[in-house]
């Protein structure tokens, strides 16, 4: 699949067609396009504008390897060329309790953006799991108050998934339950 | 503004120019944007794709007066055409303490749609502030396990607010702390 940067999709396209992507091609990614999914994630809204987040941008096989020991989900990250660790950062946190959604709003970000320049992703949890949190600390040597959240794995998409409609009526609710 | 739905923003510039807007117009959101608003929200992904949302379209204006009295950051939306209460859905829980996840990333396409077809929009927190929830338990009469999360009040925008670059070196990390 080529490099999409210059033709991006349109934002509603972008939110429907965007799947989960587990199988990459064999092909790095350039670092223009790291930056640009980085600072997609960095515009996403916070609580007090408050951006209580951090990326650890992982490219090197042996952290790969090791995600794949402590993670159960995460083993297509070692035929990866990329994962994007995001990280709360609790010495930013002005509202308590919000950081997790600041991070989530910036991981969603990223998603897309990958997604609109023609990468893959998939969005792989860590917090709130102590254990595996834990073991996240250890691997990237994070220090107190920096929370692994969740880990983004991207590559180049190897598998082409198409998109179902999941909107349901049953979800919407009018002016009471 | 005029409806852009049929002109909407390309996916990275949609990123990079939302911003959070509290002024409206005084003018109605027609049922089909508010239908696209949630049709993005539910094409987020979720924990083992659990989807543990619900969605509240607050149009009445009593609850809007409610709501004005019970939060802190909200006033605007007594002159807002439309709320929409975003709530975890803990029924649906596959994978424990994982909902507010979903509930962001959610919020977070909603946000990106409305600002797509040229409405404007803003995240209110609610979740996880105990006391906040409880009266918005109490205003839409919500069951057990069904948890306010979040509020998006959404208008036509009358205001304008130029887009800052927010990416930072300092939050990028390469391969260890």
């Amino acid at each position: 699949m080529e490099n999409r940067e210059d033709k991006t999709l349109e934002i509603l396209e972008a939110i429907h067609t965007r799947r989960s992507i587990r199988k990459y091609q064999d092909k790095e990614i350039p670092d223009e396009m790291i930056r640009t999914m980085l600072s997609a994630a960095m515009m996403a809204p916070s609580a007090g504008d408050e951006r209580a987040w951090q990326f650890v941008v992982v490219t090197d096989q042996d952290k790969k390897e090791q995600i794949t020991a402590v993670h159960p989900y995460v083993s297509m990250i070692a035929k990866a060329p990329l994962g994007i660790l995001v990280c709360g950062d609790l010495t930013k946190e002005k509202y308590e309790g919000y950081w997790p959604q600041d991070c989530s709003a910036a991981m969603q970000n990223l998603l897309l953006a990958a997604h609109g320049i023609g990468l893959g992703a998939v969005w792989t949890g860590i917090y709130p799991m102590a254990e595996r949190m834990e073991k996240f600390v250890s691997i990237f040597g994070l220090p107190d108050r920096i929370i692994p959240f969740g880990l983004a794995v991207v590559g180049w998409p190897a598998q082409s998934i198409p998109s179902k409609e999941r909107f349901t009526q049953e979800c919407v609710h009018y002016n009471k339950w």
